[in-house]
């Protein structure tokens, strides 16, 4: 039994890291998990984590050759170079003596690797140059700090002795908030925050719980789920990212409809800054306290301060939990399906839509049914495009996800039943459901499996109200249709819409792009170029620059089409009020950077 | 029928102001509506508008003797020397010689009654200087800006000038928001945004509407209900207060469990400050933009720029709409049922909780009931009171408001039902259930009546975690009881508690707070502590400094035993930062006045 305070509140054990749970440092994941081609031609996934893992999938490179009008011979393989060049750090002596009187040795680590972890995300770009290339700038040091005076102690030392420091969480954004500027002369510090991350309370009564901001996702679930409670925030990157990273980013959860976004779960929270500790002496349910410095670390993507702990709402684990998936004929019918249930209905807590072009990848993520199966799929199949008429180039897939009280489950899933009875679905079972919906986790592998394959791909998103859905997604594509065209790209692009969250007002619209690149002069950079045409027509549709992964560098470059000047000088002008120093010197958005307020340049 | 943009968007007429709608000057709410006493020694409420107007109150001045305990004789009224003494203007040559350029004449108002109502809010304190003292310092004139080009310019012309400007809206915070710093040398200007108070254009399909800051709440409500439409957000304040107090307030609606509070419906806004318009290009569900200004007005209190505009959500206008009152034998019983509605029910629009004290003075403020009427209710009361042995003075009030679907609606009222049984409640009805509701408008008018009456009173609110609601309330009544007794305050104090909103993680309790005062030698100081040591239990006791009211000038005392000395010094930092000539200086909150970031003082 877990301790409790004099509040009753629950003191959960402090837990180590998990072992046997090792990230990779090259690809995204878990290292036990990876596809590979197989001697058959097949593609398979090693470990056990995810649905997708030890199946043989025959169909999924065949697939890919048609789809993107290219050979793809098997052993044409383009091979990583990991690890690239690393260039040697800079060091500050005083800097290093006085972490002496902070840090233990062993929180301090200048190996290579360590150091080039720590100076990415997950940008196609910087898995390309890990393995292909080389990053410019990278960090100096990573420090791994227990404790809050630990960083507060750190960061008053950065700001006496001019470096630079960078917070750190799980390492997944996509959108180069954690690439060193290559003109930072300072000495970087990476500051990872892997051992900040317990739980410090659960308080049962209140439904709320204290969380050192280093906490990964995946661990966080399982330790709430102990004791019976949920946070319910899931973004894709949940089993890596941090509490303090989706503060830090602005995150949003599969299942928002039902637990909210991460501005709806955080109470409260501890930042450690240039001017000192922001912190509050009580936590309330909500309040009005006048300009709340609190709030303006969401979004802050590591330039103003790093965050320690929060308070967040907790959630009883639901009654009951229900996957379902269901068939439109069509995307257009899906989305007025989605639509009409944010009208007519309370959404279950995740509803997504995947297009058809995703529909038939999610398709080839299966292993070759035999025997009574086989015969139950082709039948399947069989009574939806013979009997019902669906087109397989069509068709398209909602994956649903139930979680509440018996009653209210049911409630949703008889709107859900009549809603898609109008726009023609049909269901196809909890089993496609619950597959559809852990599926994200496996295609995150897919990327990396694809560029030793001369493919490129990144996933990118934007949020656009409903009138302007369907518009926006077919721009995209086309596009980049012509975009890749004009540019000789090889074959055809693959770019695939996924509607994964729906509010009132609109939805957030999820792409995969990618494309083969063989041959390509400078295959990177015009990978670029794409996606930023894929941006621009998103914003001329009427989508913003970012649902939930953020600017970062990667799109901080459209800032000042969105944003007035006086909006652009505001943010410039508290970031030089607050961290005079530049100590946050990531250089995310226009902050801290040269041109910072100065869009006009 | 209204026009349409090529968008497909409503754009409504715009509308004159209501006439017949005059407002009090010397006091708070319209002019046909007031308290007075009759010849009888009843009291009764004029015009028509409230379900109190009209009829006569034979209980009200009784029951106050006997709770109050002093004499209180009719004839003995603290008469009102309204208007009181004003200043008069400091002028500005020069900054009005650049207004003649950009404002009509008579769009510029030094009426000294003018400048006295925009130089105050409804404080306690504000109330008993217009009547029996004086304010030190005023506005030195009132503009009433129709575009937002017109405020941007006025805007610069005060920075050019080293003029003050102070946005002002409705007129209706009770925390000094609005009261001119004594010491302020320079002219302050105060911007009326009673001109921009135009619905711009109206979404039907995306749900959004963009509104002037300027509109009043009860005059959008009526716009958007003629389309179909509610913003769903009433406060207290809704008859007078406009969109842009809201969200320089960070107010909270009564009906927020099912509508949000409102930095839930905001989801754009555009700002006019020193360094320009803050804008965004369009607006989307919900976004991850980097540190987003729009977010830094919330709570904001004039302190940073005059809000113009905002897009805010729409709602249909509720199916069903019902309401309902249930009777509790005890507080407890009645936090209890509210504890348990959250935890195994999605709760109605609005519930809310009165004490024993305020249960009763509501049955003060009804007619004394004659022939089959009288004999009803005097049934209902020996069945509550002797058969469900309820106690008179300890039963207490809930009253709920349930908007939505048919369906919905019936599975809350089952729930409501279930959940009241088991703490011992009884339904009180449908029509006791709107009185209740509805009451908190004329109850308003009751502190100007009292204050005749040799009374002061006031309200305030904080926000606590479920676990020490009672605890708060309890302790806040001991300790102004015992406060009085030690000033020497006649009789007793009235102190009553109601919980106006419910969260997962806890409440926001309102607290009305009266006193007899004749023959204190310093009433309005006496009362001011006595606030004050209220404030301080609050805090003791786990409150927030404030739930919805905010800070303005009367709790910025408090902030530094709330926040962090960094906490503080970031704010300050901020507004220095974003407003260097301190054209917006209200000095609200610790911002733009002399011990602004050095709370140590």
């Amino acid at each position: 039994m877990a301790a409790r305070d004099a509040e009753g509140r629950i003191i959960p054990e402090a837990r180590p890291r998990g072992s046997g749970d090792e990230e990779s440092l090259e690809v995204w994941g878990f290292r036990d998990s990876a596809f590979q081609v197989l001697p058959n031609g097949s593609v398979s996934f090693s470990g056990s984590r995810y649905p997708v893992s030890g199946i043989e999938l025959p169909d999924l490179l065949p697939w890919m050759r048609r789809i993107l009008g290219v050979e793809l011979p098997v052993s044409d393989t383009h091979d990583s170079h990991y690890p690239p060049e690393i260039p040697p750090p800079r060091v500050n002596p005083e800097f290093l003596r006085e972490l002496e009187g902070v840090l233990p040795d062993e929180a301090l680590s200048d190996d290579p690797e360590a150091r080039l972890r720590h100076g990415h995300g997950h940008t196609v770009e910087e898995m390309y140059l890990l393995k292909y290339g080389r990053l410019e700038r990278v960090p100096d040091l990573v420090v791994y700090p227990a404790s809050e005076e630990q960083v507060a102690a750190l960061v008053a030392a950065a700001a006496r002795h001019d470096v630079c420091l960078v917070p750190y969480g799980g390492g997944t954004n996509v959108t180069d908030a954690l690439r060193c500027p290559p003109d930072e002369d300072r000495t970087i510090v990476v500051v990872d925050l892997s051992r900040l991350n317990r739980i410090l309370w659960i308080d049962p009564v209140n439904l709320m719980a204290c969380i050192e901001a280093g906490a990964v996702g995946r661990t966080l679930q399982a330790q709430l789920a102990e004791h019976g409670f949920t946070l319910g925030h899931e973004p894709d990157s949940v089993e890596f990212s941090t509490l303090g990273g989706w503060i830090a980013t602005h995150a949003s959860g599969m299942k928002k409809n039902r637990y909210g976004n991460i501005e709806d779960l955080v109470l409260d929270l501890s930042v450690v800054t240039p001017l000192g500790l922001l912190t509050r002496s009580a936590v309330a349910p909500r309040e009005s306290v006048g300009i709340d410095p609190r709030r303006w670390l969401f979004g802050s993507e590591g330039t103003l301060g790093i965050i320690t702990r929060a308070v967040v709402k907790l959630f009883p684990l639901p009654e009951t939990q229900r996957y379902d998936a269901v068939l439109f004929p069509s995307f257009e019918a899906g989305v007025a399906f989605l639509f009409d249930l944010t009208r007519e209905a309370v959404p279950p807590a995740s509803v997504r839509l995947v297009d058809n072009l995703q529909f038939q990848l999610s398709q080839t993520l299966k292993s070759r049914a035999t025997g009574w199966r086989a015969l139950k799929r082709k039948l399947e199949k069989l009574l939806v495009t013979r009997i019902r008429g669906f087109e397989p180039e069509r068709m398209v897939a909602c994956t649903l996800v139930y979680e509440g009280g018996g009653a209210e489950v049911r409630a949703q899933r008889r709107a859900v039943g009549r809603l898609a009875r109008r726009h023609g679905g049909i269901t196809a079972g909890a089993e496609n459901g619950r597959r559809g919906y852990q599926l994200t986790f496996g295609i995150a592998y897919l990327r990396d499996f694809v560029m030793r394959h001369w493919i490129l791909g990144e996933s990118f998103e934007t949020s656009v109200p409903w009138s302007r859905v369907l518009e926006l997604c077919e721009n995209v594509k086309r596009r980049l249709a012509a975009e890749c065209a004009a540019r000789g790209v090889p074959g055809r692009p693959f770019v695939t819409a996924r509607v994964t969250q729906v509010y009132q007002t609109g939805v957030c619209v999820y792409f995969y792009f990618g494309c083969y690149h063989k041959g390509l002069a400078q295959p990177i950079e015009t990978f670029g170029e794409l996606e930023r045409a894929a941006r621009d027509e998103i914003l001329r549709s009427g989508g913003s620059l970012s649902h939930h992964h953020g600017v970062g560098k990667l799109r901080r470059g459209f800032l000042p089409r969105i944003c007035s000047p006086a909006a652009l000088a505001w943010s410039a002008e508290v970031k030089r009020a607050i961290d005079p120093g530049n100590v946050f010197g990531i250089s995310n958005q226009l902050l801290g950077s040269e041109s910072a307020g100065r869009p006009a340049d």
